[in-house]
């Protein structure tokens, strides 16, 4: 019945999201342009919520390879587009939103008038490629819709999605020699050998499928398509890159040089002739399957039957639409998009990966069926179990649960029998520490959202935490913590696994598995092993259980964090901040190290090594852009001095998001910035999932509507809201003053209203 | 009904076969050894009949190329492994058998002992890596079953197979030190890139499983594997030799260097270490799926359960007296080796694949389902189509139907909409010349074996004859012959196009498909279009008309022809022999022609161009090797002598085959030089296959029972039986004279009994 129930409130809010809602359209604040100058790894291009399909413009694909040696280049084109650039190399069908790390871009799609280039060229000289010269002034950035204008040829392309195919739309000039080039080497962090095989089949003159196999981040890849256009090609005509042409000769039975039915190689680049009329627009459906060809084309069957690029436009906005107004906030427009983009960056991934028939490829390369539950890949899980999943745990909870049903099937299907770490399309890159997979599990359950087998999913979480193998957790569990001559983060591994135990204790807390409980609750206070009363750090530890003598608290490097300094990630002790204050000699203490967090006026020097972030995404000594601090502003709640919080947030807000392209102050980080944003602009923040609790900061919107599931909606009422009133005066939850600076998961799944009265003053 | 009846006589035969026949064991007389010296590229080692796996040794695989350029050493290689050389290198689990181009080699085995080597080392230099020296007097060659002790580490490795699972016992000597070796990078014609991708994973400590991607003759081919040992390995290490390892550095997250549970790259050698008594067998189940790994764990467990090596032979074993009982001949010892081991050599090409649950890979890079038929590849149709096929025509006629679907299939799921012309692993090479698919079909139709839609087949037939893109179809279609400048195999294309066209008429005769017979028919005389009076000869024509000048009617090369010169192609028009002693001036002007082929003393100069054989391979200037002169000794059936025939016949026979190690004149081309035997042997064959006639020779046999279906038999009597009584006096079938030189396939199916009386003067 639950089930049931679910299934026709999903699609109540569909057909509830298709007509206008009181609040209006909320799309129109979305600017996927945010992000996309510099370090925030965003794309600007079309995709659904969750999509598998991330169609969007690459403004280079640099090589990842300069002179023989690593091209830092390749770091700012995580996402293809660098919003500085000046030309468009192509529109590929698949983008990472906000990563660290850099892979996809696959089966890239240029429209060319004139003689067939078959290489890009480069941005300096205009026309030496297929490249394009285009201005942002020509160019629309919407949720699900991406139009520009290329120069070269005064090509005007459009293109939009549905969940596994993309729509181009491309309106030419009158030409006897247009042509849509398929480039199969082209690849975001693309290096000589990242292809490991491609393949394409004609099925007739306006239908081609093929697949594209690589070594590239996702180690063991392959993504299988179909394209087909609105009007037959003239012809179909084929380079091939590759060194050795062994079997080229067979091609030699055949009485042509284009139109080859079927083209296999590591290095291929095909291009598709057609003539064009003024104005004549060629269209294109693309499918992607990670199952086969069969599958690409049945996704295509069954999502976009026909040629209507506004209908396909029209129903991707309106399920942007159906999310977005799972918040609905009031504010200023800049405030609306600042809010409005973050939701939309915070509902492209985790990514669905499974057909329409629910059929995907596992980590054990066999085919399988989803049964009960979609598929999703694109974990990175070392940022989103802070605030994305908990999020999701409020607006979308059977959307978490599915991807707790995926993570339970990778781990299903894992080699190492672990649980994801950073999962990528079937494929495991062990990226950053811990193993906070287990966060969210946990986090579901003992929030009540467990439609999966939980005692199971326990079973994977302890397997997974028990993998004396994996990154010093043998050490960890003998030893208490990691010993630095053993592990290059084996403060910051010791802190976070303490953290993820603490997480498999409540969860097994829940479940009644106390054996389970008592284990990981010892582990869970693992973190004290690593702090050093003397330096007042936590500090690298010596395998004899020294302290290590050389140490700098400031630097990132080779000191025993990852993407964090020792100042940092000595407050990552988010399952037990009043321990940790103790710890750290008490309340007045504590203010005042995180006082100096914000005030520290940090070197050049260690800038230079803080990684994924502009010099924009660090205040202080306190790095929003990375990850291990996000909770540090809310830790404040456990002072005596709560108003710090809201000072520190509504510091924090303004200074890391704008409404502009350069707005995000590093990696959105597959949305875990973006969550942050909207959780703290609601006024609350999960500092320790997989407990009930939430941490009250400062409200930055003015009023907000949560839709919390089964009609309830939990409402936000903020007074004397403005740029100065940002300290609490007063609480009420449901008519009643509520006491404290926290929030229960009950108190907002609920429903009700909460009241926050503002003042310029702190009380 | 008749399906049931099918299904019901094929357990039987198996049900019989396992219980001693009155004729004896059969399988004594297959000698796998027969052929693998020189260039019959046979292998020793185990396959059941048309079986998945081909389980065999390779004493060498040389490299492609050799400082820089092709290495001709690698054609002696086809089949891994060649009589002369003194050591192996180890076990693979596919092998062409009797083919002129080579590939697969997949997933090479070795076991050891001592320190682990990883490369094979060179046989001149004993010690210098896994390889061994063996001898001959230490080696078993049988049918499923091949055993060979290796010098170096006294190990006996033994070998048997099922359809889709090889089964290794390796009996070991005490060691503390013992391997298992398994080189991903070993395959038969390996060039650099050849390997695309190979992925291990290891499922237990004594599973693993994974797939091997190769370009080779099969463009684009992934062959699966899992594999089972009989007890735990100790650990499994291995070795990456590919240049790059861009991300080799994420098994830094682990604290191990071996026993990685998965490895992926393009360049992999792993192993498996092992404690062992004296004696102690280590056994291996490895299992192949063309589909996934789950199919390939599927096929082991359905397949071989157990552990019973001895089982596993013996039922492979009954399988191989099942098919050899379907001939039970009476003749010598050296004779039966002979007959036997072509029996052999005919059923192991074409190969099945699928598995067990009737998945397979298409040529369209989808996996289908085979419903109602067994899937089949491996098809060398220029050399089959001639005696391969019609033989199972006669003792397999399901078998032969399934792989005319098989064929079906692959022109539904062809890329080029064409029939196979030489299909490997769900690829189509294109190698050699014809369409010869159709005269398997049409010969299946015409005989009355078409379980299938045949009219169906007839279109796909028309379409592939149609296909005016093809090696010059389109030019034949116009002109009647193609034009030498337009292709290299004018001659011999125009000739061998008629006779496909004669086969796609008959069958449309058959079917009632009268404008298709009309067309066919037409196009089936354009064999007279190349013959040029003024020379006697099929003669390169130019596209105006005349014939080319320069001409040498001795060589193969640049003359027209393939594989064959003037000489030998001339007689090439095995649905018009009549026509064509007329064309070439009648009875004894015939006679002269065909006697000078035979008798000429071919200069050397012109025997180093001949492709494929070796020099036993020519009897003056007719190549028994290859096959465009199969027919043609049986072409003075055609004349007024026909003992010509039979003499030519009872030559050939002799010369061709020995039941020695250089027993085979040439390369066995997948089974067409054993199929040519068996019929020759028994005194017919078929010189047009697509017609119901048999011509016939000189039995060498001395008395021959033929399972013809339905518990029928067909009897072959032979009085007065002698080497030098190679002369027919008479023949009787069922007991009435027999005129003619010729019997129809009904004489045969219909079951009876002829009797040859011979006699050392022709008649």
């Amino acid at each position: 019945m639950k089930k049931i129930l679910t299934a026709f409130l999903s699609c109540a809010a569909v057909i509830a999201a298709a007509q206008p809602k009181p609040s209006g359209n909320l799309v129109q604040y979305v600017k996927p342009i945010i992000g996309t100058q510099r370090m925030g790894h965003v794309f600007p291009g079309a995709t659904v919520p969750f999509g598998m399909v991330q169609l969007s413009p690459e403004t280079d694909t640099p090589s990842y390879e300069l002179n023989g040696k690593y091209n830092p280049d390749v770091y700012k084109y995580c996402a293809g587009y660098q919003y500085d650039d000046k030309t468009i190399v192509g529109f590929s069908h698949t983008h990472f939103s906000g990563t660290g790390h850099s892979d996809l871009g696959d089966f890239l799609i240029m429209p060319t008038v004139g003689p067939v280039q078959l290489n890009p060229g480069t941005a300096d000289k205009p026309g030496s490629g297929y490249r394009s010269a285009f201005s942002h002034a020509n160019e629309v950035s919407a949720a699900n819709y991406y139009k520009v204008k290329l120069d070269a040829s005064n090509i005007i392309a459009e293109m939009t999605t549905s969940t596994r195919v993309g729509f181009h739309q491309y309106t030419f000039p009158k030409s006897d020699n247009a042509h849509i080039i398929l480039d199969l080497m082209a690849g975001i962090y693309n290096y000589p050998d990242k292809n490991v095989w491609t393949y394409l089949r004609m099925v007739d003159d306006s239908t081609v499928v093929g697949y594209r196999s690589t070594n590239g981040w996702a180690r063991t890849r392959t993504l299988y398509f179909a394209m087909t256009f609105n009007k037959p090609f003239i012809q179909m005509g084929y380079k091939k890159f590759d060194k050795r042409e062994v079997y080229g000769g067979f091609w030699g039975k055949f009485a042509r040089v284009k139109n080859f039915p079927e083209l296999a190689g590591r290095q291929l680049k095909t291009f598709f002739d057609f003539k064009t009329e003024e104005g004549e627009k060629i269209k294109i459906k693309f499918a992607l399957s990670p199952v086969s060809i069969d599958g690409a084309l049945n996704n295509m069957k069954a999502e976009i039957p026909g040629w209507d690029f506004d209908k396909v436009k029209n129903d991707g906005q309106a399920q942007w639409e159906a999310e977005l107004h799972k918040i609905v906030i009031e504010g200023s427009k800049d405030e609306k998009e600042d809010f409005y983009t973050s939701m939309y960056h915070a509902m492209i991934n985790p990514t669905i990966y499974m057909d329409v028939d629910g059929q995907y490829k596992g980590l054990d390369q066999n085919i399988h069926k989803a049964e009960g539950f979609t598929n999703y890949t694109t974990f990175s899980l070392w940022d989103t179990h802070r605030a994305l999943h908990p999020l999701f745990n409020i607006i979308d909870p059977k959307r978490n649960s599915d991807m707790v049903q995926s993570m339970m099937a990778h781990f299903d299907q894992s080699p190492e029998h672990m649980l994801p770490i950073w999962s990528n399309s079937a494929n495991e890159n062990w990226c950053m520490s811990g193993y906070h997979s287990v966060s969210v599990i946990a986090d579901a359950v003992v929030k009540g959202n467990a439609p999966f087998d939980a005692n199971k999913a326990l079973d994977a979480c302890v397997a997974t935490a028990r993998h004396r193998d994996y990154e010093g957790i043998g050490y960890y569990m003998d030893l208490g913590y990691i010993p630095d001559e053993k592990n290059g983060n084996s403060v910051s591994s010791t802190q976070e696994y303490a953290y993820d135990d603490f997480c498999i204790a409540q969860m097994a807390k829940k479940l009644n598995r106390m054996d389970v409980y008592e284990e990981f609750n010892k582990r869970a206070q693992n973190w004290k092993n690593v702090y050093d009363p003397k330096t007042g750090f936590m500090h690298p530890k010596m395998a004899d259980g020294t302290f290590r003598k050389n140490f700098d608290p400031f630097t990132t490097i080779n000191q025993g964090f990852i993407e964090g300094n020792a100042w940092n990630y000595t407050l990552y002790v988010p399952h037990d901040p009043a321990g940790l204050i103790k710890m750290m000699g008490g309340n007045k203490r504590f203010i005042t190290y995180v006082d100096s967090l914000f005030s520290y006026n940090l070197p050049d020097k260690y800038f230079a090594e803080t990684e994924d972030i502009t010099k924009d995404g660090i205040i202080g000594n306190y790095v929003h852009g990375n990850e291990p601090s996000h909770h540090v502003a809310y830790l404040y709640d456990w002072t005596d001095k709560p108003w710090k919080a809201q000072e520190k947030i509504r510091m924090i807000l303004p200074r890391m998001y704008k409404p502009t392209p350069d707005g995000l102050g590093g990696n959105d980080d597959t949305g875990q910035m973006s969550a942050w944003y909207i959780f703290s602009s609601l006024g609350f923040y999960p500092v320790a999932p997989a407990t009930d609790q939430y941490a009250i900061g400062s409200p930055a919107v003015q009023h907000a509507v949560v839709q919390v599931g089964d009609g309830k909606t939990f409402t936000i009422n903020v007074k004397n809201q403005s740029d100065k009133n940002v300290y609490i005066q007063k609480i009420t939850l449901n008519g009643q003053p509520h006491p404290g600076m926290f929030l229960s998961h009950s108190d907002i799944m609920n429903g009700g209203e909460i009241t926050f009265v503002m003042g310029s003053k702190h009380k």
